[in-house]
């Protein structure tokens, strides 16, 4: 099989397209990354990374938490839009509906299907990012997208992010893990 | 819209399911991880998170390098086979045909579409993970998969883990990034 060099890159995708979440002032703040992902699972944690100058970033380092949402195909508009305009010019408080936690730390979005509250247990730079590591300490689900009582895939529809920078939404289950390697050899 | 609080979860779904690799003793190794993303673009910087006591964390840690390999829906079955077995009990030398790149540091999967040669740059514990994050010294692609000199998603065909432990193909695309959001207001 032929291989061909490119310049270096990090191409890891498709990736969720997720919306971070951060009081900024008084108000919520919401921004679009796809440099995001789970560090560990029990204890639950999870990473964004954010240009250094990035407004959110100021917002985590000075209330110590974030959220993290997972949008659905049917808010692609309202991701992308802020992930366009910088909350330091634009108040971007009004594009979803904000509620928040038990503990009441930081923002999240309504419409979103899943939504993390993080609490900051390390930050550090790397190159121009600032990478924010957050455990997870509440977790929500949107009633209309369980089944069972558990998340369904199908009905979260998660909008993926992919290197061409088109936004795809997913497809057919393909196979089961912890399973399909059982019929290798 | 109501909301249900779940068990505390880093429900970031779906994402790639890769193949990392890294040199045991004089052999290749891989191991097939979820806990993968983008730290940096330009340098470009990646992390990985694997258990403290996982074996292909040994060889991270000794030689300072691994790489990440991205696969096809086509290789489902070697890919889940490398997470249900440990190399520290079986070797996995010859699930894949391997090859180095131009600094033959980090064993690479001929099979999967893209190959990332990571230089370690820094790692620590977070619980009972430990965490790696390199700089992305060299890109490879499989010519097969590229359109005009830049790789073509529809023909990595990438293998996609899902929170429900299935492996999904792509879906199709619904909008572009840094466009879709113009639409807004």
């Amino acid at each position: 099989m032929k291989k061909v060099k490119l310049t270096n890159s990090p191409l890891i995708y498709p990736l969720p397209a997720v919306l971070i979440g951060a009081v900024m002032g008084d108000k919520p703040n919401y921004c679009t990354a796809g440099n995001c992902g789970i560090i560990s699972v029990d204890p639950a944690a999870v990473y964004t990374s954010l240009d250094r100058k990035h407004y959110t970033g100021r917002g985590i380092l000075e209330h110590k938490w974030f959220s993290i949402n997972i949008p659905s195909v049917d808010q692609m508009v309202q991701v992308d839009y802020c992930g366009l305009v910088s909350g330091s010019k634009t108040d971007k408080s009004d594009v979803f509906r904000t509620f928040y936690g038990e503990n009441e730390k930081a923002p999240l979005i309504e419409e979103c299907p899943i939504n993390l509250v993080c609490e900051l247990i390390k930050s550090f730079d790397i190159y121009n990012m600032t990478v924010y590591i957050g455990e997870i300490k509440e977790t929500y689900a949107s009633e209309s997208v369980l089944t069972g009582g558990l998340p369904d895939t199908k009905k979260i529809d998660p909008l993926i992010y992919n290197m061409d920078n088109k936004y795809l939404g997913i497809g057919d289950v393909v196979g089961s893990g912890f399973a399909a390697g059982k019929n290798y050899k």
